[in-house]
């Protein structure tokens, strides 16, 4: 298997995913936050990539069963019902509800996305249950893509494409990309230091300084949920079982 | 000082760069080139973007003095006079001509670039000068910008911006955004293998199939030229000696 890694959406091209399954990786917070709320049993998440697509969106829908949810700048959006902290995502608040996502990098990078075959979303949390998934394709490419931050590189993101990499590279032939060779190395030095790594990288400092530290010990709980978030036509839906090869 | 790493030029915003110093990095070749031609004593470089625009500019210069380098996909374009070898940039060749070079990656970063108050050709060759310039710099922010490969991340291009940053943090407090947190680390777990790294990257494995076996190795030697290219006005010269405190 040939995998593919690319450390800002900026990088990928129509060409580059056409057909192809990707993994997203924004751990901070938009995909650790997707796993959360599948874990807590909600029905499906749409990602929107603005506020007005959101609240339009959530007008059309049946309010009883319907979520806004959402930051800018990490903060909850005025008027919206959650923000993007995975500690607000519970089973008594979101089980069978309709979640409007509408986040900054991570809502994008799915959009850029779009052509792929299938988008995983993967995060610390859940890396088990993905490289699972993933190791039961039977697909010759992976492209691995980190969200990052406003379209900059992002460490946490590349740790986490590089404990991806690490974990499938561990039983299977692979041959990697200068961008995958990278975001192995990285993770091999931060391996035993996922949680300090969370506090230190630029936008954990940011979350940290806007009262978030608690959701840095969380997007730090490697493989604590057995959840895979999938998007297809538009929508996150949690995987039924991984496909087998 | 503060210094931020990007991986690729699409990561750079007018804003990101206006007014700073920036040091680009190509290691595979253009920045090794130009320092090649600056240490042979060459007049001057112009970098342009296009093959057309190169053949333009050389139709409006006095033949006698000026040369014609460049590459596509790492040949030489048909009918220029070198291609993108730092070996044909000989002094017996190079020695007071004005040399127009048009490169994929390397002429598009610079071209990025523009709006710096400075810019800076880094590569492993000349890395001693330009370590030596910056400290001597009296700047609070140095913008390490590697051209990468196809507008994608490029191995050896993020190891020398390691390299650059681990030497300037030796000696001064300096504050790393996260790009260049990654760089350092890559540089430190590629140290002692600048070689072997240079044969085993995307783009040094493409370039030996070429049979551009001598540019890696030539590419590799650190510190072996002290001369250092700077970008002002759209021209390559080289720095008369390095501003001082």
């Amino acid at each position: 298997m040939r995998i593919e890694s690319l450390f800002t959406p900026g990088e990928i091209t129509e060409s580059t995913v056409k057909g192809t399954t990707v993994a997203v990786i924004d751990v901070l917070r938009a995909g650790t936050t997707a796993a959360y709320a599948m874990s807590g049993g909600c029905e499906r998440i749409i990602p929107v990539a603005t506020v007005e697509a959101a609240t339009n969106l959530a007008a059309s829908l049946d309010k009883t069963v319907t979520l806004l949810g959402g930051e800018r700048e990490g903060k909850r959006i005025d008027g919206f019902d959650l923000g993007n902290s995975p500690l607000e995502y519970t089973s008594d608040v979101v089980k069978k509800k309709t979640i409007i996502l509408a986040t900054t990098n991570g809502t994008r990078t799915i959009s850029m996305g779009q052509g792929a075959k299938e988008i995983l979303i993967a995060s610390f949390v859940n890396m088990r249950t993905v490289v699972d998934y993933v190791a039961g394709l039977d697909e010759e490419l992976l492209t691995v893509v980190c969200a990052g931050q406003d379209d900059r590189f992002a460490l946490e993101d590349a740790v986490c494409a590089g404990m991806l990499i690490a974990r499938l590279s561990r039983d299977n032939d692979v041959d990697l990309n200068d961008g995958a060779q990278a975001a192995r190395l990285l993770y091999r030095q931060n391996e035993e230091a996922i949680p300090s790594l969370l506090k230190n990288c630029e936008h954990g400092r940011y979350l940290e300084s806007l009262g978030f530290g608690k959701d840095l010990d969380v997007c730090g709980r490697v493989d604590s949920l057995r959840v895979l978030p999938i998007v297809k036509d538009g929508r996150i839906n949690k995987a039924k079982r991984p496909r087998r090869k």
